[in-house]
């Protein structure tokens, strides 16, 4: 399939299905709207399955890992040799979002979608497009083709995840040089200035930090990426990372899947999804606050709010596992709540307080 | 023992066990500081257990019920012989509570601390000490003994929970009326007005909010309590559910259990612990935000934020479930992560990021 059949074949949430889960939700044993955004996120997974009864136990972490042309600039203060060695780590579980998916029953599937050179792990999968992408300070970062196979790949290992039975998905990335990426795209798509989007990412100093700003700056002078494109925008200042993660979202609608959302990163991909199909958001959900202003802004666009304010900067996707539990708590109150028919209950407690004191 | 002994046995979190775990956590497989508040708490749990590797899936809610005898001035609207059932469906396990709990693997502990009439239901554990409170419009809401007694109480189910083996505590309540009482606590400690603190409860009309907040500001003036005598501001426009809730965090404190704070009531009761020894604060964790101003106003005084923003509000403890995921994660972080001596990383990749972009 095309990545444009499956951009199309996306139909939105399952209006009959949030109209049952509304009806099921107000009848339950408390105050009408008292569990605030739990019911909100019980009622948006009766959307995406269909099913107003959902269990999100069965769960997955995808984490795209590849390398960023740019850091031949100096706009990063780790050794690019760290995201491969790191993606070994990852994907043997022993990092941050290994501990915290094994600690929220989640399997974990590790791509190498763009790593330069060889990744030593049986555990990866091998979906390597290019050795990283091209320095965008000198040219777009890769070609449109290279772009699109790469959302083909997070579409792919979505696919794997549904024939698998998995029931709820996240995301996450490895990539020295990627808060470069991300900024570039947040730029080009926020219209913000690098002041207010770029970021220290690892631990660069204030002059690490002020050529960082001038060189994406410049860079999206040159590459002059067409905001209403989001594939010009990747292509030219994104990664191969963010493509996957893209696909993810992509994926998830196509399949119908549950997709937690995690930091900047993670967030920009969503946008991208989202605008190649606007349907793409009945399937997201948001984990945890990222400090950096274009989140905000990208939350806004996609409707979606923060549940989790960790302060959490790691990337890997760890905000997910984070929220798998509450996704999975918001499916218990609509699954295993008794309502007032079942318990004869007098109606008088059943108020209505969705109005109050907001 | 007296409620004094219990206060005079409280000490703080463990300053040996913070230092090593925060070692431990500086020398784990991320960026410093990456991991954010995930970080705090797990820190936290080695000031509260003296370990730097803990576990905390033995958990157990704690529920205090209890009448408020201020509702015959017409503040709630809801009929107070909903305390009463509902205290029942809490204690089956099919409330809003129950279901979050057993989803938490967290076990549940139903207190009749103070119900109007018999509570029939055998799984609640019965320690009324009177049949609700009097009418606080009218004089004060109890004795001082009784305060003290109420607040033995919590110490109490605390103790079992300890004996039992549970590694993670949190609490809540069930009682019409007492959203009053606590607003009048609220204000007597904070010195906001009526109108900073309080809302409509459970659905109250505009004309009914009104009236609620005369009621509430006459009875201040007619008790006069001293803000700097917790107990008498407990005795004269508290609750016996508050007095429990107010038990357990001092209770968490004496027997050294992490214990979660669910909303605004279950807060007040935790300013009332703290104020009367601050070291109770080292063993509370907040969950999630509340709309209430007096909630930030407490969370300020106890130096804790939530972490949750859920716009819940049904009360029950509902809160507290979510954020044992939350908890055990962080434990799970600083049991199961490598670190990177074990993988013998490069340590270039562990950047401090602590102070970037706040």
């Amino acid at each position: 399939m095309t990545l444009k059949e499956y951009i199309d074949g996306i139909s939105g949430a399952d209006q009959q299905a949030i109209a049952a889960a509304k009806k099921r939700n107000d009848g339950l044993l408390k105050p009408l709207g008292s569990l605030g955004r739990l019911e909100d996120m019980a009622v948006k997974m009766a959307g995406i399955t269909g099913k107003v009864i959902n269990t999100a136990e069965k769960r997955c972490m995808i984490v795209m890992s590849a390398d960023n042309g740019v850091v031949e600039e100096g706009v990063a203060g780790t050794p690019q040799e760290m995201t491969r060695n790191h993606t070994v780590n990852i994907a043997e579980g022993v990092s941050g979002v290994g501990v915290l998916a094994h600690y929220a029953g989640s399997d974990l599937k590790v791509v190498d979608i763009g790593i330069k050179g060889e990744c030593p792990s049986e555990l990866v999968y091998k979906r390597k497009i290019k050795n990283g992408t091209d320095n965008f300070a000198k040219g777009p970062a890769m070609t449109r083709e290279e772009a699109e196979k790469g959302i083909l790949t997070g579409i792919e290992m979505v696919r794997m995840c549904k024939e698998e039975g998995y029931e709820l998905i996240g995301n996450g990335e490895m990539g020295i040089g990627n808060t470069s990426s991300t900024s570039a795209c947040c730029m080009a798509f926020t219209g913000l200035s690098a002041d207010e989007v770029v970021g220290k990412g690892g631990g660069l100093t204030d002059e690490g930090l002020a050529h960082k700003k001038e060189v994406i700056t410049k860079a999206l002078e040159l590459n002059q990426p067409n905001p209403d494109d989001p594939i010009d925008v990747l292509c030219k200042v994104g990664g191969l990372d963010i493509a996957g993660l893209a696909g993810c979202y992509i994926g998830a609608a196509y399949y119908r899947l549950p997709i937690v959302i995690d930091g900047v990163i993670s967030s920009v991909a969503a946008l991208i999804a989202n605008r190649l199909n606007p349907s793409c958001r009945d399937f997201m959900f948001a984990s945890h606050a990222s400090a950096e202003p274009a989140y905000k802004f990208i939350m806004k666009e996609l409707g979606l709010d923060p549940i989790l304010d960790m302060q959490m900067r790691l990337g890997e996707g760890t905000g997910c596992p984070l929220a798998f539990h509450i996704v999975g708590s918001a499916c218990a109150m609509m699954r295993d709540m008794h309502t007032f028919a079942e318990e004869s209950m007098d109606e008088t407690y059943r108020i209505d307080i969705r109005e109050d004191e907001k």
